[in-house]
């Protein structure tokens, strides 16, 4: 049985305690302290600056702990994980020290409890920061297992919390109880079988029962291994149902409930992947194309960040509103990025029910983390739980051990020891699910992150829009690129103060909530490239539509050119999905906690099973250009797909009827090369825009957005240099 | 005490047993069969064909037992290892059955022995042919770990042998028998103090002694660890002493002896290693700089195969002779090429001796070996042998899984379980010493393995000759690159009948001794290129010495321009070292069994710690042409180095002082790059040769013959495309 415990919270500051101030569980102390002392909403203005001075101190949690164990039961204090270094206390004796957030802890309090007026207490340690390490960098992280994400990122405030993050309480058990249930399984090749092993950690023996989706019984009894025949598969979404089985362990007092999802994944080398020609040779492309169930899936999706700042705040409905978002966006998988790492059990859960797979990160990023004994200890610690625990959800289907640890802002390579260690666990816990040491391996691609160069920026950082940059590039995968907007009108008055608020400049609210200054001088809100554009802004509102105009466009034609370098090309995941908190510009789709962008749509469209789309050499045009662009049909769907499209450019009152297509049919999972079509632009006096439409039935066609520009003013008002 | 045997050997065909026939231990039973069934010298025309029959037959050793044991000593079968598949039997009845060469043997008899009259006997399976593979290829070897080089390779003939190809003997031993001694060590940052374990396994308590070389005792006692002060350090050729400790450990009746280097090797990222500028962005080049003690050491040596094609007869004296040669040739490293994978333990005593390090590989070879759980269970068993056999030896600096499994014609990846496991054991068994999957990683260079690009070749696999070539290349490491020669006209006289002999032909012999059709068409004599350079040879014995003229000049700008290119670059390991048998031609630098070629000595000279050298733009040139090249200083050496040089060009009387540098200095381990020389090349009537002479005092200088053209010949002669 459970029981809640009410917890105080005191801050201790040179080993002074505070005063009570009622501490949430789960929770972070810090939210706790700053509720209880009026820092007032953390996204406004420079509000999370204030907990700054909170970083160095030590916390501690405590209960009057209240219960009641019957005979013979044992009684324990049970946490999911605990942030992050911490000592755990009875009647002020210290029972237990640790180290890292993602492993759990059961303690068996019964030997040490007195008849009543336990008390217990959790003492938290300051925030790890490795000595020497430049103030407020996520160098104080790159020693730990902490996630470096807190100490801030160009989408995170740096804003370190901690504490009981996860669910903590009392619990009584007797000799019956259920530690723990899995179930292993090997599909057979042709997948018609699955060979089940269960294991049951309990001291009584157990009966197991499986059932299908609809309740009836596939298994029962109490062997420990049995067969499944002609399971069925779990998909991912848009290649079928990803479906469930749902068991039971029981004995006469306990109960444990799960699911089970029956499918296969591999990893395999990419179709062409690139073999030097020239002597002498180094080796090809790493591999990245995913086989589930024995069929290569496109994965399309996006890059996963932690959903709140407060970590501890987060629960299923935070999860449940993006996940379906995600589902409903045609996406298929989302990458955990390594930086904010392993998600609460709930995430995984509805990812499994979903269909989105996931691709697991450990928690390193853009750090070089050492081959040093005591922070390989406590690596091996988290990812022995992280692994064990996570294993089961037939959503995972890749392990990798960080971000970008094999670049040069890194430092890390093939022989470093934690990275080593990483792949030997996972293949012992896990085995045969793929692991990577990193992403971006050899051939895969991450960035650019901005729609195109521009004078205020980086010279030939992409060499183009992102148009042309991704049809120039030939990558496996593109695992992270994006394309900035500001948020909307309404983010920007609750979060950045009135009299800062138009001309976008380098305030200290803008900087702080990533409008300057986050990745280049000019991210995320990129005014000079939107200037380039369309010139200056008159006001708010029309520089936020511009800016969600480009990041709509930008992300259909990155999304669009990915599918159609298929099969080469196995993957597209912008970065990102999501945000912990209300940025004034970001890369996300979605504005914090769940409210869609409209490039939230425009991916949507782009990532349907099943469309016709253009692949447009760049995006802005002027009269008198002859404008090209190759048709396509799209299919990433695992059926046959046909259709017919009529494709037309408009430009102002000028109509160009440019192709009709007619009888196209494509196999399951494969693009079809249509005819390029061309014309020359009009001088279509007045004009700002053009665009292009492949009308089609059936919600197959597409609409392209692009910038015109009439004859005379082309050279006075673009800065760009394509 | 030991026991050697008396050993029959058995063909067995279809079930019926041969005549029994002498059979040497250690050996190999096709060659046993061969001498008594007058197969005649191996290496001439085409002997070795005569081998093919043998290929799918069981052989059998017997040996009636001969040997005393006291009362209380059990007695053992011990064989280092027994190739490839096989069953033990004694008096008839099987004991053991096992699977790959590499694991030791030791299987306790005493139980099941008789007063008298016992017969041991070791029955081998035919040589593993993966069903359904090409017959002849070595595709089947893809699923076993039997080295594939014995199925044929572009310098081994097709000759696969089996059997009791290391010691193999009864031993009798009492229950003090020391089974294994193995001395652990870590050593301090800054190398001053080494903490030893001291493992040993037996079941009484032993004492141990550990000596320095001068046999004075630095420890003795019997604690399992202790402290070593300001160990003397193992040191690689030319960076210092291969300083070897010796040790005893010892009960009252057995003693085993073995040595100690202390020495810390790490692997780490190159300097500039290349970190894409362009987004997309990809990882950067795999690591490769070799760090000795804390010391930066460019490894500068050559591929080993197996030294003869009868791994049976491979002793400390084949070994001794090769290696001595690798010493003397101013190299420091040796890569164990993974198709013939490891061997016996003298080559690693000698190599911790020479200070000649080594980079082992397992045995897999350009196959692609499978996710298969049988293959998995026997590549784990050899793994774990040799991961701790031979992690003991202190010029064991590199652990690798095979050779070039990460390019096409492998077809292996990142995702490969063979490699993974591989991974895991080198990491469990042998924690903190460096391991790559394979070679090359990318960012690492293999080949090419020609002269020049010519007419006779595919076009384009170079894009000019080795000067051009690597000049333009930019590898973290070189790791095979190969310039080939025909064999001395000795050994083509022992080899190729008379009338085949000149001109060289696709004649059976010339094409079974690799002449012709080895990589490329041409390869490896290459008669077209030398042609391209030189005309129509008119005598066998002038075509060698152009071949050898080639392969001299070749290798020399190879390993300087490798040098030159420090420290981005770290390595350079030319194809080949040595041969297994007498070919006509090969890449090698040692003819069959220990001969040096020419090239030898002109990778001698390259490898001075210290010299003068030229980077020069190309090989061939003509009247007219302005000739260039670059002056260099090169030290590798672990002093500073001074020195001074006077450059020269002479063709025919012509003779051009082009520059005197004085007064030059270089830190240690540091290269310094001097002047550009130029000059307009005269046209000497007649010449066919220059030659750029750097003299330098004190053994500086070097010499550079180059092709030089006269004016009016040169359209017509030459059909090279630089």
């Amino acid at each position: 049985m459970i029981f809640n415990q009410k917890w105080q919270g005191y801050r201790i500051q040179n080993g002074v305690y505070s005063d009570p101030f009622p501490a949430s569980v789960p929770g972070n102390i810090q939210k706790d302290w700053a509720r209880s002392h009026n820092f007032g909403d953390v996204h406004y203005a420079e509000n999370c600056e204030k907990f700054r001075e909170l970083e160095d101190d030590f916390w501690e949690y405590r209960a009057h702990l209240d219960y009641t164990a019957n005979e013979g039961e044992r009684v324990f204090f049970v946490s999911q994980g605990i942030d992050y270094k911490y000592d755990i206390s009875l009647n002020e004796k210290v029972i237990h020290s640790d180290e890292g957030m993602f492993h759990k802890i059961e303690l068996d309090l019964t030997d040490a409890l007195l008849e009543s007026g336990n008390e217990l207490s959790v003492k938290i340690y300051p925030h790890p920061k490795r000595a020497g390490s430049p103030v407020g960098s996520i160098l104080e992280a790159d020693h730990s297992c902490k996630p470096p994400v807190c100490y801030g990122w160009d989408w995170n405030p740096r804003l370190l919390i901690s504490g009981l993050w996860q669910e903590a309480y009392i619990e009584t058990r007797t000799s019956a109880y259920i530690r723990n249930c899995e179930v292993f399984y090997t599909l057979s090749e042709d997948f018609s079988v699955a060979d089940v092993t269960v294991s049951i950690d309990c001291d009584l023996s157990c009966s197991f029962e499986l059932f299908d989706a609809d309740g009836n019984i596939v298994y029962s009894g109490s062997d420990t291994s049995f067969t499944v025949n002609n399971p069925i598969l779990w998909w991912c979404n848009g290649q079928g149902d990803p479906y469930l089985y749902t068991y039971k362990a029981s004995n006469s007092e306990y109960s444990v409930f799960g699911t089970v999802g029956f499918r296969s994944v591999r990893i395999v080398r990419n179709f062409n992947a690139i073999d030097p020609s020239l002597f002498p040779k180094s080796r090809y492309d790493a591999p990245f194309t995913l086989m589930l169930n024995g069929r290569r899936v496109f994965m399309k999706g996006s890059n996963w960040v932690n959903p709140d700042i407060f970590w501890g705040d987060i629960n299923r409905d935070t999860y449940d509103s993006l996940l379906t978002l995600v589902r409903d966006a045609n996406m298929n998988i989302l990458r955990m990025w390594g930086g904010a790492a392993v998600a609460k059990r709930d995430f995984y859960e509805l990812c499994d029910k979903y269909g989105i797979m996931v691709w697991q990160e450990f928690m390193l990023a853009c750090n070089r983390y050492p081959d040093d004994a005591d922070y390989l200890t406590v690596l091996e610690k988290e990812a022995r739980a992280i692994i064990t625990d996570h294993r089961r959800y037939p959503c995972l289907i890749l392990w990798c051990g960080g971000n970008e640890l094999f670049n040069g802002w890194s430092g890390m390579d093939d022989q470093s020891l934690p990275l080593r260690l990483l792949d030997k666990l996972c293949y012992e816990l896990d085995y045969g699910k793929p692991f990577i040491k990193t992403s971006p391996l050899v051939g895969m691609g991450h960035g650019c992150y901005i729609f195109a160069d521009s004078r205020g920026d980086r010279a030939g950082i992409m060499g183009g829009d992102v148009y042309k940059s991704f049809q120039q590039a030939n990558c496996v995968a593109y695992t992270e690129f994006g394309v900035p907007s500001i948020s909307s009108e309404e983010v920007l008055r609750s979060i950045i103060p009135e009299d800062e608020l138009f001309p976008i400049g380098e305030t200290k609210s803008y900087l702080l909530h990533h409008a300057v200054k986050a990745w280049r001088p000019q991210s995320h809100a990129c005014v000079p490239i939107i200037e380039s554009y369309f010139g200056p802004s008159e006001s708010l509102g029309q520089l936020i539509d511009r800016s969600n105009f480009l990041q709509c466009e930008g992300y259909k034609a990155c999304y669009e050119e990915m599918r159609k370098q298929e099969p080469h090309c196995s993957a597209a995941l912008n970065w990102c999905f999501n945000e912990p908190w209300k940025t004034a510009a970001n890369l996300s789709v979605i504005m914090y906690p769940a409210n869609p962008k409209p490039a939230y749509y425009a991916i949507k469209e782009a990532l349907r099973p099943v469309l016709f789309s253009a692949r447009i050499p760049k995006f802005d045009w002027k009269a008198g250009e002859v404008f090209k662009a190759e048709i396509w049909f799209l299919n990433d769907s695992p059926e046959a797909a046909s259709g017919e499209v009529s494709v037309s450019l408009r430009v102002g009152e000028h109509t160009f009827s440019l192709l009709d297509w007619k009888n196209v049919s494509t196999p399951a999972g494969e693009n079809l090369q249509g005819a390029q079509v061309c014309c020359v632009l009009p001088d279509a006096i007045g004009e700002t825009e053009m665009t292009l439409t492949l009308t089609s039935p059936d919600g197959k066609g597409s609409e392209y957005r692009l910038v015109y520009y009439e004859k005379p003013k082309v050279t006075k008002r673009r800065v760009l240099n394509f």
